[in-house]
């Protein structure tokens, strides 16, 4: 009960081996070299060495699902065994690509193991896998409320052959990065269709295709988030060969559907690592600041919300298993109540723990000095990634009404 | 995998159908019964058939543990499986009493269990078994912080074959109830011990020793919470023989401990229920009432509170499953952190969605036409119970700061 | 600046010693007296005793605008120079009946001073301003979302030379005190009326017509607020005479109109009242307590929450006097944004201040020994009083949004 | 009441104008020239022109204080006064450096006209006045709990005819700007003299000072404040002439009470136009987007927050408004109480209330789109700067519980 397979529990120890060896040992490296770097999106000697180190340790492509157990070599692993190793790597929030587990690119594979084509899984997610080139997914529009999938503008229009892109997209995750070689993008195949839910398809856009702009990164609260950070893409006459369509005319909707689910549940695995550090870095903090003659630790309000946020996230860890254990029995359409509970509850909680944290640590809390701001902006945004909480509180609140309107 | 014995499983249906049956459609007739009464802490006839019918369908003393089962008919249950069946007793307040399973009684007669003489149980653990007898559990004073509890001050005095009792209690549970019969009361038998936990003693004492006073019932917010109630005592040279000492000399704090945190997390279990039950009242009210044209249950505001308490539930239900699960396989001191982690959780939480709950209600949510109030005044007495949230928070807060000061 | 007028500050220095002298020194005697009542909303000789003191020391009447000095010895005070008189009633929640300027009395007054007949003064606002009867605002019914005044349904009908009222009502304050004699009733004379705001009328309805029965006293988190209480009535063919409407036909919305800004503004001004009082007593409580070898006042968590609510209590404060010298100056209609700000921050803030005060006494804070559980029960149901803080802050947030929509 | 001079609502008007004028339209030409610029950290052109705007529009150095009206033009303003200028300046972050009023250079001109000698005043406070010099103040030490003043551990002895510095600072504000030429340095020239407040001294040492390293800027939630910007600095054996000590020995604590003070209630005063703007953006933004078939503005929740937002800003700037009163009356000293609640309430409240207006902006919200994500890291730097809030809250409850504890 609450308890991990072996399988994840060896996994987990070797994780935590390398974490100590390889990552915490290397922060203060990667800050500078990423600091110093001239293009901050170009490729990181120092990455790539974690990388083949993780890989010769067996810590490669772990956010691989059982029913694709083909694409990785540990056999897969259920949402509920991966959840304790993507918690680890949210230590460090620059960790999960040293395992290939990182945001979009996790998602992206999984797009391509569950609809695309022989050849495009030879051509794109093969070197995915390997780690070898990174991708981005287009969805969300500046001026739609993106979180409602059916409100995509950006046009796709078959002529010949050919798909042509018109539109605009932001907040396009991993776009800037050098190594990114492909988009995977939603628009509007039929936008008269009579059914909201079949006017989208996806198609395949490779970097570098003409018309294809990118037009600049965005921060989050200051953040970049090289050296993947988020862009904003124009689409200008984009023209793409008809095959790069993903599973099929009018199937947009259904792509997105499916991803969804689990990218939001990835963020709030590694949220709770990223919380539970700030936790462990606030004791250390605590217990070695004296001020007015008294060690922090011994304040009563000190100890007051370390108590808080230990049960925080105690419970957010809680409900992140419950939901994955939920999603591996019954799948992702019979959990969406769990997983809208766990995007619009864990992020916010994380923030709050942050938060804390941040302040116990007096003004150099705020700083780069400490991996908390950074956390603290990456709980931030996750608010409003996949559509502000609030969309899918709506959608929540709206299920429990119906569920218990009726019942006595 | 979250999952109960099928025992567990079995009961808690058995136990839906009761509620469904005997308890949700007598609450008006209690509560009626109640405000009627000329003496609101008499035995009730509504209440005993209740236990009759209880007993006949096999829900008796549900809370008994497995190395108790002896004094059960069902085998036992184990803290984890106890819980779900506890959250359905706290859907409605005076349900538990139905199912013998109301505090104080059950960790009474666990005292009884743990520590009483073969006497000892015949004459009161028998009885309280049977639901013939109800007892109180003496340990708060008014004039010290009690949640410490080295701090009592009720004097116990050997005098010849006689123990000799004076002191003030209040906060008693169950005290001003007719057919409380026994309490057990905490005190101080040697003062200047060395060692502040070898000081108490708990002894005896039967309802109607001369000497002992009820001063007064207490209310908290308003509730008188009858027919079982919190009294305030006075003990003047109250005398009970010496074999009315449990355990032994100086054993008060050790008794004190192994019975307060099963208690504490038997309220928390219960509190989900009423939880979910203010919950699942709210959807059918904003399902059912229209202002300014819409029904409530689709404003926004109102679905992203019904969202937010789900979750709020969700979560609290998963600490205390989780802290059950760790007390069934490690025991009460290995389980300190989750304990004090629930304690100081889930009744603040559930007092907040009960307040969400009957503002959705309008002025009559305040009012004894529906559960909540009554519910909130649980939640928030809660905070309170076993010493106030922050000493306990006091305690976690400090145990979390030593497990990782030293951890990087 | 922030500075009262000499004659405030004059009064509210003759009402500090009469505070200190005859009401915190009689708490005890008042509550033991009620406790001990046969008929909880019978006349009380201590409040009668009370009330011909107050009116001795020139502290009667308190509540009179200056636009209707001529019904007060006093001269009238405006909003602003009313609110720390208000605040200092608000102490001691049972004292404003001491001054004659308890709810609901006040507003009706005031009705009955805007739109009173020479003869419904003569009959009704005289012994009301001498403090010789009560009344009632009968207003919100069960059925509908009252907050919404245009939804009341209670019919008026006329038949020859009578109104003939058929509905029912609840939470109608002081009905049930024996000294009530005139109820304000609110209902629909013209329920088609093409404008939604000319529906509506108000009628006298003497206490003891034929037809009107008091159903129940209700409670609000337990407490039954008597002597004054809240009760539920029915109207069944209750007949009155022509000349018992209030103003005109139609004119019942206005009415309601004018009364309401007022009364919330009173509630909020006795609100930070007992808000400070918990603040005093909390303050009191943790320089007199030691806890683990420290005195509560050293502990920092407490040190937070003192200051924490005094800054609260600071702010309520300002917002509730900018507000009355903005209603002083421009009138209620151009204050409603500050009013409706004014409404849903006060009580909720005083809630929390009291719930911080509450649990910094222990078990006992929540009981009847003080009187920081029944301000409690004051902010919270304040929360819902002339309707939801939900329904203020829709009419607020769409007052705002068009303030600022435009703008840059 | 609640109303300023004549002469401030006069320059409000004209700043207003000017902000219409010059200020919003150039916050994009602003953005872009940092953007792009080689050094963040130089000149820029733009802020000259409009600093010579602003001058020529009677908006310079609208902070000087009544009793230094000789230092401006416009006579001084009094706290109260200068309030709804600082707000006002607030909206833009970058803007109060075009009226000479950004901190830190408004508190160090302060310092000079209070404690400097008349050849400092020609030096420094010239060209500051004139805006043509900016300045630093260096009190917080990395090392220690600085905002206990009598912590900080920079050494200056007196060799000779000099002074003598070696230490650490950090988040020195300002230190980065190439125009900055002066640093008032705290530090210790008597660590063991009997009383802990006069062991500190302030000297001034002119940038460019042989052993004065800046080491780093330093970020705060991604931000580096450029061009103004918090800087790291190390001294080693930085020599300064005797005459650059400010007051005298042992008065570096006195200097620092004085300066403080101000410094918060200027920060609270323009983070209520941080808040005040976000609130206006999201009122434009809610009325502008529409959602599942509703504009955003329709949406309950949406206007339950604009509501609380409204009356929170509202409260807030009270509390300012409150404050500077009794600072202009009755001196710092006794309004330290008032200050603490300010220092310890605003930016809190406005990092709620951006967070809220950030989150009704969808993604876009935290990004340099807008200027709320910028708002949201200067309100919360604010509750670290001169110390965590909780510092501040240690002294203000001591003080209220003080108060309190003795009266009834």
């Amino acid at each position: 009960m609450f308890q991990h397979s072996e399988k994840s529990q060896k996994l987990l120890a070797t994780l935590k081996t390398f974490m100590a060896e390889h990552i915490y040992s290397n922060e203060q490296k990667y800050a500078h070299a990423l600091h110093s770097a001239e293009n901050r999106y170009a490729p990181m000697p120092l990455m790539d060495e974690l990388k083949a180190e993780a890989k010769a340790a067996g810590l490669w492509n772990l956010f691989v699902p059982e029913d694709h157990a083909e694409y990785c070599d540990h056999g897969g692993l259920s949402f509920f065994d991966y959840a304790p190793l993507a918690e680890e790597m949210g230590r460090v929030l620059w960790s999960p690509e040293v395992f290939n587990c990182n945001a979009p690119d996790t998602g992206n594979m999984e797009v391509f193991m569950n609809f695309g084509t022989a050849e495009q899984k030879e051509r794109w997610l093969k070197p995915l896998l390997a780690g070898e080139i990174r991708s981005s997914y287009a969805m969300t529009e500046p001026q739609v409320a993106s979180s409602d999938a059916t409100n995509v503008q950006l046009e796709i229009k078959k002529e010949g052959d050919e798909w042509v892109l018109n539109g605009r997209k932001w907040f396009i995750t991993g776009a800037m990065n050098e190594r990114t070689k492909i988009f995977i993008v939603m628009g509007k195949t039929d936008p008269n269709h009579s059914s909201r839910h079949l006017q989208q398809s996806q198609v395949l856009v490779p970097k570098g295709t003409p018309g294809l702009t990118i037009v600049r990164p965005l921060t989050t609260l200051g953040y970049d988030d090289a050296p993947i950070g988020h862009a904003e893409l124009v689409f200008e006459n984009v023209r793409v060969p008809a095959e790069n369509i993903l599973l099929g005319e009018g199937r947009g909707f259904e792509i997105a559907q499916s991803r969804l689910g689990p990218g939001r549940m990835h963020h709030c695995m590694r949220l709770i690592g990223t919380g539970q550090r700030a936790l462990e870095l606030a004791c250390q903090r605590v217990e070695s600041r004296t001020t007015f003659g008294r060690k922090l630790s011994k304040h009563q309000s000190i100890r007051e919300e370390i108590s808080r946020s230990f049960s925080d996230i105690e419970m957010a860890r809680l409900l992140v298993l419950k939901t994955c254990h939920q999603i591996d029995t019954h799948g992702v359409q019979a959990t969406l109540d769990m997983i809208g509970a766990t995007k619009t509850s864990v992020p916010l909680m994380m923030q709050n723990v942050i938060d804390r944290c941040m302040q116990m640590h007096g003004a150099g809390g705020l700083t780069e000095d400490y991996c908390m701001a950074e956390g603290f902006n990456y709980a931030r945004w996750c608010r409003q990634a996949d559509g502000p909480d609030q969309v899918h509180q709506m959608a929540l609140g709206k299920q429990i009404i119906q569920r218990y309107a009726e019942s006595k």
